[in-house]
């Protein structure tokens, strides 16, 4: 047994913690376990109108092109980010199969310590690992996550500093995964002028910024705008994750220039570019296409309203939890039962999710895996899988008026409440495996 | 100016030498310059029929999935690799959007210094670099490439253990890129042999497998089956760069099973899976379909047939060169002209492939870029993009039972072999920028 796990082979979890819980729900249901997945981030929507027409008319290019992407497709995501009050020139973009490889390169290129807010989305800690890059946490604060507390974060480098660590880059989630929430704009200006005071350098994760359910969000690129890079992609706001369509805005800017030089490099040598014909469709949907446009902004409105029927049922379980503003997610906190849940020996959050999957039959994902530490009893729950099984079902909760009345998930609420308040009460569950 | 080419940041070509020349022959044409592109590794052929159809039917397929790939993706590749004398189970088999992301990630798995034939593809060093892996070379025969002479490699290895070094992963491709040769059999068992008895990991990297000019090659699995991962992909034998398809398939062992764990790891963090409509192309494409068959049959056949026309012009110039065998590359020495060159101050790979873009118009890449050292006279041929520029052509090409013959080919090889005579002559050349 040679060549694995040794000092220059890299540590890195068995498997993304969202993605292996999709596996794991599969699996279950596979065993006739009947199975609420609240534990995967996927939009879990059908493809907008137009867009299979405009792949298909693209499936004849099959040559790979320019490392970052088309001209046209480049123009497109510019005149998006433009509309979108951050004026940019096709120079600025590049295209990759994903968001994730991106956000990889970003961590490769750029220089020192890896600053994250606590807790932040599974993949950042783990691609800062396979680079060997150390890790400094800075907590969020009460109201929103995504951008860690302005002077929990000043306190985070001092203490970073003096102890040898060397923060070089500050990744900032707006709106937030996994907490679901909008850090607000004040707040984000402050952690930028931190930042720029520290000479850190931004990457500023926007992929859930068409998915606000009230009002926009704000970019650190308004901040710090010539060392703040904006990764996206449309995997959330199009439910497109099985198509992997990332972009990123690099600054226009010398330090700008640089790093593009650099990020190209990156990614000439580890994916060559993204698919041809999804290019065509990142061309087709940045254009903001009025159905295309329509198509968000139903999906906002179902997000919205379904992330909220769940909050209210944490919120009358007892269980604290800060109200839902983007996407669909929530980060609720069991330290209110505390007392209770440690009588029958749960203690974790990883044996909270546990015991919410074993004997509820509800998968969620424990705070652990986003950098919380373990004895924090939080959860990140996402409520996109919620809307239907069927493509029927899914066009009836985007095209419904009132979509938690609609039989299926009107029971999914009924079924996640009592199951709440069974593990809270620790009375005996109705569920039984 | 902070954050960029520090410490941590890492140390990468500005660009892949391959994507790079694609680029700047691109600026050229648009600049008006007369340019014969022999620099670029695209197959240069339309999409075979059938999968435009399929890639359509898919297309409503917007679920992330599982990392790996599908069940039925998988056990299509199991099938494909079984069918070619590699017994294979579903279960063994990973997806990528191309084999990059893949061969990236297998180096970050595997333990050790990274063993590269000299001259190798110019990716497998950058990655290392990526990763921070020391990269040893070994030289290859005369007679072919992809694969360290076995008496020349067992002594690098001594003489870098000798050094400190500590070999861990040795990578092999077969047939190979640059030289486009196919390494005897019986030196593939002895490579295999050493690799066995210094504890080496083999990624084989048998992307251009489909593509051989006569016979088939030989998988370093069939040798060190335990210990060898064989990577592969649709963008050469289909001409699919543009779509993004690689695959790997991991050993039946007990160390295949812990490295795919890792593997899957690596992938859940760095790309999450392979685009979903694309997993159906490679599932129908592995299923071998005979019009798919069919297809990269006469594709191997030109590929021949203009790679033993392009090798004939280097040949009349009296340039040494390794006979192509497969694939689409040719890997000229221009030693036999070294003393005339120097006369002209030429005494160095990118200095000689700088002459040929410049003076004559024709587009190769620098054996430097492959490895071998800059004052090597070598250079890294590429015949594909001879076929045509336009659909009709490139179809044409395919039909044609004489390609050479067709007057935009004829047309081109002659040009090759006048401006191949004025360089080596050092005669005034009749190309004009």
């Amino acid at each position: 047994m040679t060549n694995l796990g040794g000092s220059d082979a890299v540590s890195v979890p068995a498997q993304s913690a969202t993605l292996a819980i999709d596996e794991a729900v599969r699996a279950r249901r596979r065993a006739g376990h009947r199975t609420l997945h609240l534990g995967f981030g996927e939009a879990g929507l059908p493809v907008a109108p137009g867009l299979i027409d405009v792949l298909t008319a693209a499936a004849q290019r099959n040559s790979y092109g320019p490392v970052a992407g088309t001209e046209e497709a480049r123009e497109a995501a510019a005149g998006w980010f433009t509309r979108r009050d951050l004026v940019t020139g096709g120079e600025q973009i590049i295209f990759a199969p994903g968001s994730k490889p991106l956000l990889f390169a970003l961590l490769a290129a750029l220089d020192g310590d890896v600053v994250l807010p606590r807790p932040a989305w599974v993949s950042y800690a783990a691609q800062a690992a396979l680079l060997r890059r150390r890790v400094l946490p800075a907590p969020i604060t009460d109201a929103a996550g995504g951008v860690p507390d302005p002077a929990l974060l000043e306190q985070a480098l001092r203490a970073a500093t003096t102890d040898g660590a060397r923060p070089g880059v500050l990744v900032l989630t707006i709106p937030d995964n996994p907490t679901g929430t909008v850090a607000p704009v004040e707040q984000v200006r402050q952690v930028c002028a931190i930042a720029e005071r520290h000479g850190l350098s931004i990457i500023c994760d926007e992929i859930y910024a068409e998915l606000c359910h009230h009002g926009s969000a704000t970019s650190a690129a308004s901040f710090l705008p010539e060392r703040t890079v904006v990764t996206s992609g449309l995997s959330k706001s199009l439910a497109l994750g099985g198509w992997r369509i990332g972009y990123a805005r690099t600054p226009d800017s010398e330090w700008g220039r640089r790093l593009r030089a650099k990020l190209t490099g990156i990614a000439s040598e580890l994916w060559s570019g993204l698919a041809a014909p999804m290019q065509a469709v990142a061309t087709h949907v940045l254009g903001d296409p009025a159905e295309v446009v329509d198509h968000v902004a139903a999906s906002a409105r179902l997000h919205a309203r379904v992330a909220a029927a769940v909050y209210a049922e944490f919120a009358a379980a007892g269980v604290r939890c800060r109200p839902p503003q983007a996407g669909f997610y929530l980060y609720p906190d069991f330290a209110p039962h505390a007392e209770s849940l440690a009588a029958r020996g749960i203690t974790t959050s990883p044996a909270l999710a546990r015991t919410l999957l074993d004997r509820h039959g509800i998968a969620v994902l424990p705070g652990q895996a986003f950098g919380d530490s373990s004895s924090a009893l939080t959860l990140r729950v996402a409520t996109s899988l919620l809307y239907g099984v069927t493509a029927e079902e899914r066009w009836a909760a985007l095209d419904a008026a009132e979509p938690v009345a609609l039989p299926w998930i009107a029971e999914a609420l009924a079924y996640l409440g009592e199951q709440l308040r069974a593990l809270v009460d620790g009375s005996v569950t109705v569920y039984n495996p």
